[in-house]
């Protein structure tokens, strides 16, 4: 594998996923693959889940880990190319990111959706940049329009509970007090419509996607109907897609927070979250503690699907 | 070893002085403990030694370390169950401990008494959510009322240093411009008291420390009259435990400041400090840079007592 | 090597370059060398090649690597002897830099001019400091007056790039918004100056570099003349050195900015610039994202000035 940006560049869902249950049987198995080998983790953003389970599968292989917060002991970094840099920002991307693929043998790269213009969150402006000028594998920590680690990790542990082969998986938008990216969401649905799962989306008017990713999927304006008989339930907030709306927050009403009274309406479904979580927003307290959340399980995966594509980047050296 | 909380975790106190001239003298022999293993280490305030000291103690068992600086490139994380979380924290302390513990085979944390509620400080709210939610063993890197990595480098310091059986050690307050917490004088007295030195506490009235920590020790409240004799003068500055000045600066009185009249009293005592150290308020330049300065020895067994409760752990995993 | 601060900690440079190649081509062949020593890398200012390309080098090398960003997750530090420390600075250097030294094996340290007094920066208060009190061996990762790892990865550019025994190297002053050090020039005079290159010092009056580094090095006021037949354009912004102007931003005449037209006036030159650069300031998108532009090499070199360092300290530990 050269890069990790999204769904196509995993190749067939079930070996990826029969791969990362053999990994997570034996971590350390592949030791031999990273020797003298260097991942670089680049933040733009802050970051919890990301940062150390990738650090622990780059470990686990073997590997060296350098970690750099570009907004934290770093220079600023200039992204337009023809500016004159006169302000704030003293090094520009296009010198960095070859300076940074330098001193590594693989990159990973997390950079939010900035919400300042649709076209170049959608286009990938940063992370593609990344890929053009580093001469080095890139994989994607989160990037604008995608979240693939997250995506992975939640259907490995789909995978793992599910008791009928064709489970029925209902993302469902929650309310939620800032404007969050869609990449979360828009990366579940193209691996959910990767797979021959039975998937539903819903949320409220207003906070449609981007029909690229939205795919196949069914849409459900109404949250009950949506979860009447789900396995899974995988909540997640984002902000509308569409114009004029673009990175706005335009509802947060609390009758769509995933209650006990929501799960009751499901097939006595499994909850997930790819967190961080605003409690009681997004969820109730019961539900996140109750014995069908899968919210830690997830994000234990994360080791290993972040294991996983570093072996294969590895691998291809 | 389960978990480090405090002195009582440790053991018959001679053993583990043993063990750590042992490391001391070899600090490599034990490599093997720390292969595949990964020690996280979480701070919710800043650290220079502790930081630096841990590390170097976990790399020196082989052990791998991931640092999470929580408020520095993570997410902001709320302790209180419960709440409707609508405003800067975006994450829940419930998730995360169990997330951290994921990636990792043993955690120290560092989190300060906050002043803001006595009770919560002194049940230690936080490192006791890690022990319960992070099904990791659990290592205080100082916690709200005690700070034991700190008192068994001070203990080690002392047997290496002592030339009586049982020598006076006077833990004297010293005047500071800020309220600081009572997690190392707490601590280093209930180590000392688990000792058979003659142990003095020597502060102005109404910085009494919790009774639960002074146990047998001896409390003098003319500082001169403690020093007389003294091996060991081990300075510290607190703020006030009782209530209703929990938490608050009563005095900056200089006369308190260890100087080298002070230090004249004394049976030629070695000076001690945790550090940081604010000179010439809680000790004189002359003193802390005098030939019985025990700071840096001081400092520098932060190494070795971090390796031996690490070691310990390890061996139990 | 026991301090690597200037041009002459470092022998004679051909050795030096040879010793510089021959990592290059085998950069893990030394890997024993760090076994069980630690590396810590101290930053008072930003970084991100020196931060990336050090650690690159030390991992190499198998050593450990603990980095300390002193103003994130650190007690800030006093640096002046005999105050009252009652203000915001709650630890002294002279307590912090041999706590420092026990966990490691060698420190490296950026500290850059701050511009409060010339003679503070010039007498390297800081660097010395921990040469002075750290018991390890000390390199400067940019100090107030040299940059000497820049320098030295400048040195082994130039001689993979040269096409004549004896090239003409121009240093030219070039604009820009905010007052840099004099580190930079200063140390690569000193460096040139050690070799037998033709080498030239361009800028406008008032920008007079200090004479111990100018050395022999001619001095010519006109650009255009000073670039006529270079083989190598090395720009660089730095403030004025000479009183009462110290530190200060004489200039920021766009006329200097490096641009094609200008370099139509060399030999068909090569153009070098340490980074981080702002672009159209220094030079213009088109110079430095050109053929002739030695930008990212210089920077990948970075790694192996730092190995050669590290690799010859190790050798005398």
């Amino acid at each position: 594998m050269r890069n990790f940006i999204s769904v196509s560049d995993i190749g067939p869902l079930d070996r990826a996923v029969a791969e990362a249950l053999e990994v997570k049987a034996n971590r350390f198995a592949y030791k031999h693959l990273g020797e003298n080998r260097t991942l670089m983790m680049i933040f733009f953003n802050s970051s919890l889940r990301t940062r150390l389970s990738t650090q622990k599968a780059a470990l686990n292989l073997g590997m060296n880990v350098i970690v750099l917060d570009v907004n934290q002991g770093a220079w600023k970094l200039e992204t337009e190319r023809g500016v004159i840099m006169d302000g704030d920002k003293p090094e520009h991307l296009l010198e960095a990111i070859p300076v940074m693929g330098c001193y590594c043998d693989i990159i990973g790269v997390r950079s939010f959706a900035r919400f300042e213009s649709k076209e170049d969150d959608y286009q990938e402006k940063v992370i593609n940049q990344f890929i053009r000028y580093s001469e080095r594998p890139v994989f994607s920590m989160e990037a604008a329009t995608r979240h693939p680690l997250q995506s992975f990790a939640d259907l490995i542990t789909i995978e793992e509970h599910k008791t009928v082969d064709r489970p029925k998986i209902v993302m469902t938008w929650a309310p939620h007090p800032k404007a969050l990216p869609q990449a979360v969401p828009n990366s579940f649905a193209e691996w959910m419509n990767a797979t021959d799962y039975d998937f539903v989306i819903t949320h409220p008017r207003g906070y449609e996607l981007d029909p690229r990713f939205v795919g196949n999927a069914r849409v459900e304006y109404d949250q009950d109907k949506a979860l009447a008989g789900a396995d899974f339930v995988y909540a997640k907030n984002w902000s509308a897609f569409a114009d004029p709306d673009y990175g706005k927050v335009l509802s947060t009403d609390r009758s769509w927070t995933v209650t006990a009274e929501k799960m009751a309406l499901t097939n006595n479904a499994f909850f997930m979250h790819c967190l961080p979580v605003r409690r009681n927003m997004i969820v109730s307290d019961d539900v996140i503690e109750g014995p069908r959340s899968l919210v830690i399980p997830e994000a234990a995966n994360r080791e290993i699907s972040a294991q996983v594509v570093l072996k294969r980047m590895l691998e291809d050296l």
